[in-house]
């Protein structure tokens, strides 16, 4: 999407060669014309797929969930970090490892709004090495629902977990695949 | 607003005198249509001010947030909870005491975001004791950046918040104000 790209390169900001800091537009402030517009293109992608709920994480992934399920018609849930100890007993539950923050956190979803009638498609900011996105694929399955597919604004393919993903037969579209960036050589785009 | 308080009535579910829950629509499954036109009425009430950013806090208050924005055409900025012992130097800062989860965290906003340009509108899903509120009313105030008002969609209106940040000469404007809720009496909503 060349439009989000365009915005990554003008305000995207290279740390190192692994972080990239979109917060300016994407996941601290927002800019809601633009976030419109990838709602657009995901619904574009998947509007003949009978999808009849939307599910991300929260926090960075709700704007770009709501935004497209305007075009869909259709719910958000999102799925919660949980930090308490106790997990409770009505909730579907996954583990989650966090490569950025280096640390493990429950994701939760109640058992309420998810069930065996459900077509879901998830999205999300980020795809890196695709722990939380497999633990939302995990959620789904043990709620008996099926999964349509992901939507990510931004994958960093030279990173995993986008392609083990697709491996197992999960359809994944990202409308950003970044094939390699640096704070000299700056961002360098999947075709 | 009618469609709210017909919303909760139908939907709420009030556990005590204290906790109404509300997360099949509002703050963990999303009715967007419902959300859509909550950011209508907002926009309605604060059309005239000259808003030129919103602000509101991770993760409930996201969603409403953004829906707004696309009515008054401006960008969304979410507060994030610091979790780490660290706050780095470039946010602005403040501490809040949650009520509900009996624990303080830091609440915090980039400097690239905020500023003495900025004429700020917040927006949350529920004001009860008001220390979130008051949080991001010093925030803005730290910035050197005018707070508009405040639109929240659920006031606990038996709850001090509110009242207290009003006689403080900030506008707060709650869709839906409940004067009193048990789980044998169901909710009252002020007039």
């Amino acid at each position: 999407m060349d439009l989000l790209k365009e915005r990554i390169i003008a305000d995207g900001r290279v740390l190192g060669t692994d972080i990239l800091k979109v917060d300016g537009f994407l996941n601290h402030q927002i800019d809601v014309e633009l976030i419109q517009e990838i709602g657009r293109e995901i619904h574009r992608l998947y509007k003949d797929c009978g999808v009849n709920k939307i599910l991300t994480i929260e926090a960075s992934g709700i704007a770009i969930a709501c935004f497209t399920a305007q075009f869909f018609h259709v719910p958000v849930l999102f799925a919660k970090k949980n930090r308490s100890a106790n997990i409770p007993n009505d909730v579907y539950s996954v583990r989650v490892s966090s490569f950025t923050h280096k640390k493990s956190y429950d994701v939760i979803v109640s058992k309420r709004y998810i069930g065996p009638e459900d077509r879901i498609l998830i999205i999300d900011d980020f795809l890196a090495e695709g722990n939380a996105l497999e633990g939302l694929i995990r959620l789904i399955q043990d709620a008996g629902a099926e999964v349509v597919g992901a939507a990510i604004a931004i994958e960093k393919a030279f990173q995993p977990g986008g392609e083990r993903i697709r491996q197992k037969g999960v359809r994944v579209e990202s409308l950003a695949r970044i094939a390699s960036m640096s704070e000299t050589e700056g961002i360098r785009f999947l075709p």
